[in-house]
């Protein structure tokens, strides 16, 4: 085949893949690729993602989960000119590339207008926290360890107040830069689950940290230290002073983002 | 108080106390204690009751997990002439001092002959192979991923041929020094758990590396590569080259221990 010919061949159309992603993050610095040497599940992905596809490879996250937050469904999307096996294939080659704490759970053919992170509708998170006493060691690196009594009731009525647009300054970490604090959180629900209780919260967006001082600040309540108005006065106040202690990265879960359904077709 | 009336008092007796330990192995270097600064279980669990209970303790363990596998239910004991605290406490006291990805799970007074590796009669594993193509993270350091087909029917089959009084020395690590490999398999059961499948084995005592080496047998069977009665070459030969791959130490765990009944009360 001559030059002249292969100048002729239609071009392979460029792809957007969106990839939902699950980690353990306990030996990762975060989710976000930093200076070469630091272990972070963003690079992992993009090596294994650039070995299948034959070139380079960038990938959008929808959320910089930090080091020790795991991920259940993180969303990036890669655009590639070089598609052009099945993405089923094309998902299991990549997890054949990945360590076992990485796992791209499907891979799919979306709009190139679909962006991981600026197409977000809403994100969700879980924070778990261990209630027994005796630690549960197959889950160490997933759950917050409080065995002195905790209140779901009280913590799930008091999550409600935090439902709506807030100005959540006080929930954000202490030295946070931002000058839009302002967020809505969509859904706030506590519920006991066996000797676990889970705190899921959904949101447009949130600040650094936002959701891991609002876990923290509901534990309070729920111990009894604080009454539920606790979180009236955090958002009145905007104080961070007023806001529970940032509970450990390793309870914290990235479930799901939600997107327009137009953008998730091709 | 004098020195005099010191001497007087009743002494408190030497107690025997019985733990049942559960720990996630992925980031020790086995149970036994080494040189320092080498991380095992047992320097740490020797470090917390030392802190506990005052006094330098040594730990005699019912079995040697190697780095990287796990314990639901490792059986140590601890001879302390320095008891004076209800054993719930002591108990509490020290996974407080524990980190989290180690628990005792119970504390008891035992009888003064027992001894958590001599006077074991019989200790179960379990083995588990996670079959799914997606691996799941969460179970990352716990399971053997294999997903090109298993047939746990065929694996259970062939566990059966394993259980008896047998030389089990093709079922040893290759460099195996001991005379006496005879050992007694008093049970071996394959099931299929959801999307894993798990090996149960419980045996008077194992041979280094015999429940990995059995676990790859079986899944060589499982897979269709060798039939069932390979199983009994391997037994008949004593040939370690006939056996199966050693499968990886995350999937294993060491789930109970068996003593005589008589011994477990104070």
């Amino acid at each position: 085949m001559d030059s002249q010919l292969q100048g002729d061949l239609p071009a392979v159309p460029t792809r957007n893949l969106k990839l939902v992603i699950a980690y353990e993050g306990t030996r990762y610095h975060g989710w976000q690729r930093q200076a070469p040497g630091t272990d972070t599940v963003q690079e992992r992905l993009e090596l294994a993602a650039g070995r299948v596809l034959g070139h380079p490879v960038k990938l959008n996250g929808a959320g910089r989960t930090d080091a020790g937050v795991h991920a259940a469904g993180q969303v990036a999307n890669i655009a590639t000119p070089n598609f052009s096996i099945p993405v089923v294939n094309f998902r299991k080659a990549l997890n054949a590339k990945l360590p076992g704490d990485i796992a791209v759970l499907s891979a799919n053919c979306v709009s190139p207008l679909f962006h991981a992170s600026r197409s977000a509708r809403a994100k969700t998170y879980r924070y778990r926290i261990y209630t027994a006493t005796t630690p549960d060691v197959a889950a160490a690196n997933w759950v917050y360890h409080y065995w002195h009594g905790l209140s779901a009731e009280r913590m799930a009525r008091a999550a409600w107040r935090l439902v709506g647009t807030h100005d959540f300054r006080g929930l954000a970490f202490a030295a946070e830069q931002r000058e839009n604090t302002v967020r809505t959180i969509l859904a706030c629900s506590v519920c006991q689950a066996g000797r676990e209780i889970h705190i899921f919260v959904t949101g447009t967006g949130f600040l650094y940290k936002m959701v891991r001082n609002l876990s923290g600040t509901l534990l309070e309540i729920g111990r009894g230290h604080w009454e539920e108005d606790r979180i009236d006065q955090i958002l009145a106040t905007r104080d961070r002073a007023y806001a529970g202690p940032t509970l450990p990265a390793g309870g914290l879960c990235m479930m799901s983002v939600d997107y327009p359904p137009e953008l998730e077709k091709p």
